[in-house]
């Protein structure tokens, strides 16, 4: 298990981009919008990790409720497992409430999940593999 | 660069560490009290990258100022960089406000210092360098 990405919530992405390039000192390269979610991500490696910032695509997207109740700033940490349904298994034996029980489709060619924050001292953590 | 770690915020230190012992399935690796923010800590290693979670050690903290205000959860994110003096100096030339213009010791026998979260849309940076 490693740290595949964090998510940042943006509320412009073209400058949160520029900012971000100038920090990290690498070109955004990837952009990718989630129809099913309103939003758009653009992606940064930095090490093994990839920094990937969501804006809203609309004003019912779930970014821009959380940036209207939270402001703009870190929304979500990701970690990359080998087996998705199977951590998913473990966790909730282990009495981890699950926000999606069956994984879905992500951004980046992934499959997802997310656990509750509850469960995870306010964080919300998603799980993700790489779809084959 | 790359991600050093992810820094959470947590209002019950010894509750967190066995929840993120379940979810990591590895053991906090060290804890560390760092007296002069009045914080101690409890690490967990992921891949390149760490999990730091950060509890009050005394009511005036700014682990208990910043859960007061936002609860618990993603409170910042550590990049590791090889010259963190060449660092500072780059993002204060290209405009950003940094916490700290010389580096400070931190946990984990490092020298760190923060960029202001308004240049980092609302995500509070740090850098950090191993102290030599």
């Amino acid at each position: 298990m490693h740290i595949d990405h964090i998510g940042i919530a943006v509320s412009d992405l073209e400058s949160a981009i520029t900012m971000w390039e100038t920090l990290l000192q690498t070109s955004c390269y990837k952009r990718e919008t989630v129809e099913s979610e309103h939003v758009e991500t653009a992606f940064f490696q930095t090490g093994e990790s990839k920094v990937e910032l969501l804006g809203a695509t609309s004003p019912g997207s779930v970014i821009s409720k959380y940036i209207e109740k939270r402001g703009q700033g870190l929304h979500h940490v990701a970690f990359e497992v080998d087996d998705i349904h199977a951590e998913l298994r473990r966790l909730k034996a282990a009495g981890y409430t699950l926000l999606n029980e069956q994984p879905k489709q992500g951004a980046d060619n992934k499959l997802i999940a997310f656990v509750h924050p509850k469960d995870s001292t306010g964080v919300l953590v998603e799980l993700c593999q790489q779809a084959r």
